[in-house]
């Protein structure tokens, strides 16, 4: 296995970052800068689909330094949409993350335009033609990169975010032996119905783009992207949060500034991918790791790790309720809402006293306060 | 003015009502035949978008007798994508609504197929060149139909849910002398700004079908029709809902069979009647009303009429916060939210309890017991 440097080849990722700290309004200041994140070769990799993607690559960057004894690791899976930039509101020297302390890797999810995505691999594999992929498909390829790549048998920690979640709490299952701590922020271990049915809405609105064309486009289909934005727009933050035009707050004017914004930064990116996404995000259930037959608590009582979830009290599409569930099957697990109108994007840090209620509730966490 | 017999002329007619009722679960029971609609001709009709209608005419069916004070006058103004049937659940010798007692006015709103809109108005006005309409505009036409008609100077309420609670509400606005009392379920005054961006979402999924055409279309734009139905799968009923499988007990063996079953249903469906009806959702305000400037709540303070407001507790686009804030503006205003997992849904009597629980407070409401 190599490792090379990789610029951002697509406009997904500096647009995306761009669009995220534009739209979101989390920190702008940034320890790493687009083209700086490393590509790990897999090789061919069978993904559970049953199909093999020849020469996988696995993209991330990694902040401070593994200690001797390799124990000092925390894992940073990305989320929707998102990419390896996506949890530096956790990361610096005031911080749950201080780099002085851990080392953080933070991945990219395939098919987000890093990693092995339908926009980026070769035929026969390109576009349409990309596999199916799963949520194990990327914890499977992030332990390799862990153990090939730099020899980690533990992990202090896996936090993530939304999907990122779905990869904590599917860490904790695949590798109970090697995960101390498991962080899901506004994610589940499995997508609910309501969940599932939501992201139908998501990608019928894309799809009703005639240029989408089955996935096979030159251009992209602007029609349908703009259509997906709208539908995350209602989505992504509360009821209550636009009750309160919050997006005055972020210097839009009117309801219609705020949806051509969401329109520009959704043109950034792939149909493919976010489609590929989508997908992964609604077959995702941890009672399907090989060895639990499809039983969803089974496997959730298996977690050795400790475990917080942190949703948000008032997240559209991962209720507290289901994190509730979660939180009585797991034999150690704390459940703690993020107090906040942000909905969704709560978990992201994006609202006034997200980004620190998640910081501090993350390092007493880690810290061994937190846990029950 | 004359009253003529209007079959129903458009496939959504019947089907949607079979939609209604093979999907949903309420009553499928019906006093009323479709087919025996009435036409109220309005002759010329100059909307407040400053265009005028000619010929224009609205849909409706009574129920019951008008007595000889004219003082048992009910009215039940239709919702989104509904018609004349919608209010059925509350009908009858042992419900809210006994036609023994009230003579029941049930109306069909513009832009639904049976009242006057794009999908039945002739050129100039057929299909997208059908004028943009304004709640206010049927309150006004509705108005005409009871006093003209039928005399009526009084009613005893006037009672709607969802787009039919926007009417409901702007009734007491227009027409204070008017209305003894108003009962707003699953809906508000004014659209606020979550529910608009949310309706921009099912517009933008509809539209994104180059087969909608900019509303020139020969056949309907399926692809965007069945893009809308998977939109409003997730919005109109609860998470919990979903979390509990609760499809399955209206007979769907899985998430997809129910989305099919709403394709078909969305399927009867005109887009443009479809689109003017969401454009007409969004833009409404009681604060728009002639004499009040824009001044929402200072049209709240002059309702006269005692009001009802009932939200559901899990309706996921008029949430309960917006009927609670209105509660407290409106002078006799008393605020009963549904208690149900059905969402929205829960207004129209879907769930089991809901119609009963519809009923018993509108009861003692209408009797007075309920007020504050």
């Amino acid at each position: 296995m190599t490792i090379r440097s990789c610029g951002a080849r697509r406009a997904g990722g500096l647009g995306l970052a761009m669009f995220l700290v534009s739209l979101c309004g989390f920190g702008s200041s940034s320890l790493l800068s687009d083209g700086d994140n490393k590509i790990f070769e897999l090789g061919d990799v069978l993904f559970e689909s049953g199909v093999t993607l020849p020469d996988a690559r696995l993209s991330y960057v990694t902040q401070g330094t593994l200690n001797s004894s390799k124990t000092n690791a925390v894992l940073l899976p990305s989320w929707y949409s998102g990419n390896h930039h996506g949890y530096e509101f956790l990361i610096g020297p005031e911080k749950a993350l201080d780099p002085a302390e851990y080392f953080i890797v933070s991945t990219d999810m395939f098919a987000n335009g890093l990693s092995s995505s339908p926009s980026n691999a070769p035929p026969p594999f390109a576009g349409p033609d990309f596999p199916e992929i799963a949520i194990r498909d990327n914890v499977r390829a992030t332990h390799r990169l862990l153990t090939e790549e730099f020899g980690i048998e533990r992990l202090k920690a896996v936090i993530g975010f939304s999907m990122g979640a779905q990869q904590a709490l599917q860490w904790a299952v695949s590798y109970p032996e090697m995960v101390e701590a498991a962080v899901a922020i506004c994610g589940n271990a499995k997508e609910y119905p309501f969940g599932i049915v939501r992201l139908e809405g998501a990608k019928s609105a894309l799809m009703a783009d005639a240029a989408w064309n089955g996935g096979r486009y030159d251009e992209p289909p602007e029609v349908g992207l703009k259509a997906i934005a709208r539908h995350w727009a209602s989505w992504g933050v509360s009821q209550e949060w636009w009750r309160r035009e919050t997006y005055r707050d972020l210097g839009y004017e009117s309801i219609e500034k705020r949806l051509l914004a969401a329109e520009s930064g959704w043109l950034t990116r792939d149909a493919n991918n976010l489609l590929w996404q989508a997908k992964m995000w609604q077959r995702h259930n941890v009672g399907d790791t090989p060895g639990f037959d499809g039983d969803f608590e089974k496997a959730l009582r298996s977690i050795k790790a400790k475990a917080l979830l942190m949703p948000s009290e008032t997240d559209l599409y991962f209720p507290v309720a289901d994190a509730e569930y979660e939180s009585r099957i797991i034999p150690d697990a704390k459940l703690l809402p993020i107090p906040s109108i942000w909905g969704h994007g709560a978990g992201a840090g994006r609202g006034p006293g997200d980004a620190e209620f998640l910081n501090q509730a993350i390092t007493e966490f880690l810290e061994g306060q937190g846990s029950q």
